[in-house]
C-alpha cells in the first residue's frame, strides 16, 4: 500500500470515461469544443471572468503564471520549501528568463505578511537589485496546511500595497477548498490572487492542470508562451475533457474529500506524533527509524522526511481498509 | 469529412486500451515500469543503444533535441517551410536560449547538401557571426515528401564534415518509414542522424511523442531540460503506455500505412492536379476557388494552400469510403 | 593607410580632452553630473523629450532597444545584410530571449515598405507563428546608403498601421545626417522612429554609444536590462563625457563630414567602378583581384567584398593626402 | 571628502597616459596589439597558461565566468551578501539562462567549507532539483575580509570532491593580494580556482576588468558569449591598454597598497568601533546617528550601513591628509 504521493495515484473513472467520449475527430490544439468551454466553465465556478488554459503539468502552470507576473529582473517571494523552489529544476527561472526566487521561512511552508514584508523591505529600489514583483503561495502547502481566505487576503493586501502580484500554486487546491468549505472565489481573486495553478493530476486526473488568470490581462502573452514552451498539445480535447469531467458533479471535490478524510483518519491515530496539524491530505509523523521499518514491514510505503519523520500522502483512491490498517499500525507503534 | 490535419484525428483503440491498462498506482514521473521500458524497446527497434524520452508534443521533442545539439550562439540549418521555423512560435529559440534558424530553399520542403553547403559556407568563422551547429530535416516533410536513406546519408556526411549535428523531425516518421520500406536504423543513425523526434500523436496516439538520441551523450542534460520545461508529467506511465501500445504488433506501421494508402488513392484520382508527388499522407492539389468550393459543398473539409492550391491530409482512421468519394469528386472536377 | 573600417579609427582630440577633464571623483554608475545631463542634451538636440542611455557598444544599444520593442515571441523585420543579423553573434536573440529576425532583401541593404509588407503579410495571426513586433533599419546602411526622412516616414507609417515599433541602428547616424542635411528629429521620431542607436565610436569616440528612446515608455525596463547585462559601467562619467564632448560645437557633425568628404573624393575617382552610390563614408568598388593587389602594393589596406569587389571605409581622421593618393591610384587602374 | 566607494575614484595617471598612447589606428575589437598581449602577460603573472579577456564591468566578468561554469539547470553557491546576489540585478541569471544562486551565511561575507557542504548536501541528486555546479567567493569580500590561500584551497578541495567549479570575484583582488603578500597563483589556481574576475576599475582603472580562466577550456564559448552580450568593444585597444599599464611596474599593487594603508589608518583610529577586522580597503564602524552626522558635518561622506553602522571605503587616490583628518575625527567621537 503506497502512501508516497498523490501524483502517482490512479485516474478516476469519470476521467477515463471522458477520454473515451472525447475520442472523435475535432479541431486541433485548443480549438475543439471541449477546450472552448473552459473559460466559461471556470468563470462560472469562480463567479468572475477568468482565462482558463490547460497545461500538462503543475510546473508548466506555475512557470507560465510566474512568467506573466514577473519580469526577468524581478523576484518572486515564496517559501523556502515551495515546490517552485525545490521541485521544478529551475523552471520558473527558465520561463521568466532569469527572475529570482526570494525565500522566506514559516511554519508548515506558510508565508505570513510579516515574513514577506521583511523580505521585501530589505530590497533597495535601485537598478542594482532585482525588484520584487510577485508573491507565490501554495494552498494547500507542501506540508498540507491551508491558507484561509483571510490569510490569503492579508497577503493580497500586502501585495497590492507593494505593487506585487499574487500567485497561488494550487496543486492541491481541491484539498484546500474541501477543508476550508469556502467558495473558490473567496480564497482566490476576492482575496487578491491574480493567477492560480489549479491542480487536477494529483486529484484523479491523468495529465491536465489548469492555469487560471483572473481577468484577461495575461491571456494573450500566455497563449504565446504556452505554445513556444511546447505545451499546446495537438489533441487538446483530451486535456479539456479531463478537467470538464472532474468539474461536473463536483467530482474534484468528492475526490479531494476522500483524500482528506483518509488523512484525517491517519491523523486521529497519530496523536502527538503529528509534526503538523493535518488539514489536507498529507500527514507528517514523528517516527524512529525502527518504527518506520515496522510500518514498512507491514506493507506500508512512504517517504522518510529528514531524520525522525515520515510523510504519508493519501489520495482520492486511497483504499479505506488499507488506511484503517495503517491507522491501527500507527496507533500500535 | 475532415481532411484538415492528422493531428486532430482520433486515438486508435490500442492506445485507448493501453491507457486503461496503465491505470493503476505506480511510481511517479518516469520511474514507472512502462517508462522504464522505453530505452530498451527503442534500442531494439533501432538496433543500437538509444535514449528514448517521452514528451507531450512534437514542439517539445524538437526543441529539446535542438537545445542539446546547438549552443545559444549557434544556428540550425532548416528548410524555410520547416515546422520548427513556422509553426512552433519560436520554441527552438526559447529552448536554445536564442540560437538562429538558417533558412534554406528546396522543392517540397526538402533540403539538399548543396543548399546546406551554400548556407553554411557563407558564414565567417569569427565571433561576430552565429556559427552553424546543426541541420534539422523533416521526414516526411511538411509537403509530404520523404528523404531516402541515401538522401539522409548525404546530409549526414555533409554534417560530419562541417562539424554539424543532424536532427530529424519525425512528426510523420511512420509515414516516411512505410513509404521507404527501410529499417528505421537505415534512415536515421546509420545515415548520420543524431536525434529524432519520433511522432506518435499524428499517427493515432493521444499525447505522446518520443525524443530519441542515438547514444547517451545528451541524456543527462536533456533530462534536466525536460523537467525545467515542465515536460516531466507526473503520471508518465500514461505517456509510455501509449507509445508501447503503438510499437507492439507494429500498430504504428499499420496506422501510417492506412494514412498513406488513403493519400495514394486521392493522388491517383488527382492526376496532373498534383503539385507534388504524394509520398506520405499529404496531398497538394491545384484547384480553383470554385473547384475547392465544389468539394466543400460535397462535405469535404480541407485547407486552402496559398492561391489555387489545397492541402488534403489523410490519417490512420480516414474512412475508406469517404476517401473514395473524395477521390471521385476530385476526378469529376 | 588603412581603409578597413571606421570602428578602428583614432579617438578625436575633443574626446581625449573630455576624458581628462572628467577624471575627478564623482558619483558612480550614472549618477555623476555628466551622465545626468544626457537626457537634457539629447532632448534639446531632438527637439522632444528623450531617454538617453550610454552603453559601450552598438551591439548593446541595438539589443537593448530590440528587447524593449519586441517580446520573446515576436520578430523583428530587418534587412538580410543588417548588422543585427550578421555581426552581433545573436545578441538580439540573447537580449530578447529568443525573438526571430525576419529577413528582407533590398538594394544597398535598404528596406522598402513593399518588402516589409510582403514579409509581414505572410504571417498568420495565430499562436503557432512568431508575430512581427518591430522593424529595424540602419541609417546609413551597411552599404553606405541613407534613408531620407520621407523614406523613414513611409516605413514609420507602415509600422504604425501594423502595430510594429521602428528601430534605427545609427552606428553611422552622423554620416547619414550630414548627407541628408536634415534635422535629427525629421529623420527619427517625426518619421515614426521609436528607438535609435546613436553611434559615436565609429565617429571619433572611444567607447560610448547612446541608446535613445523617444519618450519615457521604455526607460525603466531598459535601465534594469542594461544593468543585468553588465552594461552599467561604474565610472559612467567617462562614457557621458565622450558623448557630451562630441555634441558640443557639433564635433560629431564635423567628424562625420570629414569622413563623408573623403569617401566622396574616392567616389569621384571611381566613376563607373562604383557598385552603389556613395552617400556616407563607405565606397564599394568593382576591382579585379589584380587591381586590388595593385592598390595594396601601393600601401592601401581594405577588405575584399565578395568576388570582384572591394570595400573602402573612410573615417573622421582619414588623412586627406592619403585619400587623394588612393583616389589617384583608383583612377589609374 | 568622499568615502562612498572605490568604484567612483579617479583614474590613475598611468592609465590616462596609456589611453593617450593607444590612440592610434589599429585593428578593431581584440585584434589589436594591446589586446593580443593579454594572454601572455597574465600567463606570466599567474605562472600558468591562462585565457585573459577584457570586459567593461565586473558584472560582465562575473556573469561570463558563471555562464561558463554552470549550466542553466545548475546552482552557484555564494554568500548571501555576495555582489552577484545583491548588486548585479540578476545578471548571473541572465547570462546562465536561469541558474540559481544558493545562499550561504558567514561572518564578513566569507564562506567556509562547512557552510558550502551544508548547502550542497541538502540537494537531492534527481532531476527535480537544480544541481550545484559552482562556488563563487569574493576576495576581498564585500566586507573587506580576505581569504588566505589556505582558505581558498579548502574550498577548492571541497569543490573538486563535489564536482563543482570555483569562481573568484576579484573586484578587489589587488587589495587582497597586497594584504596577503602571496603570489597570485597561490590564492587562485593553485588553490583550485577555475575562473577569476580580476578587477581594475575600483583600483585606478577607467573601464576595464579582466576575466581570467585558468586553462583553455572555456575560452571559445566565452568569446562567443562576450560578443553576443555586446561586450566586445570595437576599440578594444583602449581596454587592454588600461590593464597593461596597471600591470607594468606593479601599478596595480601600488594602488591597492595605498588604499589598504588608508583603511588601516582609519582602522587604527577606530579601535573597538570596528565591526570587522580591516584587511583590505573597507572599514565598517559602529557609530550612532549623531556620530555619523558629526563626521558628515566635518565634510566626510560615506554610506550608513544598516542601523548604527557606517561603511568607509578608501581608494588608491585617497588623500592622505584627509584620511588622517577623518581618523582624528573618528578618534574624537
Amino acid at each position: 500500500m503506497r502512501f508516497f504521493s498523490d501524483n502517482a495515484a490512479a485516474v478516476c473513472p469519470e476521467v477515463m470515461e471522458a477520454l473515451a467520449a472525447a475520442n472523435a475527430l475535432d479541431t486541433a490544439y485548443d480549438g475543439d469544443r471541449w477546450s472552448q468551454r473552459l473559460d466559461g466553465v471556470f468563470s462560472d465556478l469562480f463567479e468572475t471572468q477568468v482565462t482558463a488554459l490547460w497545461v500538462a503539468t503543475g510546473t508548466a502552470a506555475n512557470s507560465l503564471a510566474l512568467a506573466a507576473l514577473c519580469p526577468p529582473w524581478g523576484s518572486i517571494v515564496c517559501h523556502r520549501d515551495a515546490h517552485i523552489q525545490n521541485d521544478e529544476c529551475g523552471a520558473p527561472e527558465f520561463y521568466t528568463n532569469g527572475a529570482k526566487l526570494l525565500l522566506g521561512e514559516g511554519e508548515g511552508a506558510k508565508l505570513t505578511p510579516e515574513t514577506v514584508r521583511g523580505l521585501v523591505s530589505g530590497i533597495r529600489k535601485d537598478v542594482h537589485q532585482v525588484q520584487p514583483a510577485a508573491i507565490s503561495i501554495t494552498n494547500a502547502t507542501e506540508y498540507g496546511l491551508v491558507y484561509t481566505p483571510d490569510e490569503v487576503a492579508a497577503l493580497g493586501d500586502l501585495a497590492r500595497s507593494h505593487g506585487l502580484a499574487l500567485h497561488m500554486d494550487g496543486a492541491r487546491f481541491a484539498n484546500a477548498v474541501v477543508r476550508l468549505g469556502c467558495s473558490v472565489a473567496d480564497v482566490t481573486w476576492r482575496a487578491g490572487v491574480d493567477a492560480l495553478s489549479f491542480g487536477f493530476a494529483k486529484n484523479g486526473g491523468m495529465s491536465a492542470e489548469v492555469l487560471i488568470f483572473f481577468g484577461e490581462t495575461h491571456r494573450q502573452a500566455t497563449l504565446y508562451r504556452r505554445k513556444r514552451a511546447g505545451h499546446l498539445l495537438s489533441k487538446g480535447r483530451f486535456m479539456a475533457a479531463q478537467v470538464l469531467a472532474m468539474l461536473e458533479n463536483d467530482v474534484w471535490l468528492r475526490n479531494a474529500r476522500a483524500a482528506n478524510d483518509a488523512a484525517a483518519r491517519l491523523a486521529a491515530a497519530a496523536g502527538d506524533r503529528l509534526v503538523l496539524p493535518v488539514e489536507a491530505n498529507e500527514v507528517f509523523l514523528r517516527v524512529t527509524a525502527q518504527e518506520a521499518q515496522a510500518l514498512r514491514d507491514q506493507g506500508f510505503d512512504f517517504y522518510d522526511w529528514g531524520v525522525g519523520e515520515a510523510r504519508l500522502v493519501t489520495s482520492w483512491d486511497s483504499d479505506v481498509q488499507a488506511v484503517d490498517r495503517l491507522a491501527a499500525a500507527i496507533s500500535a507503534l
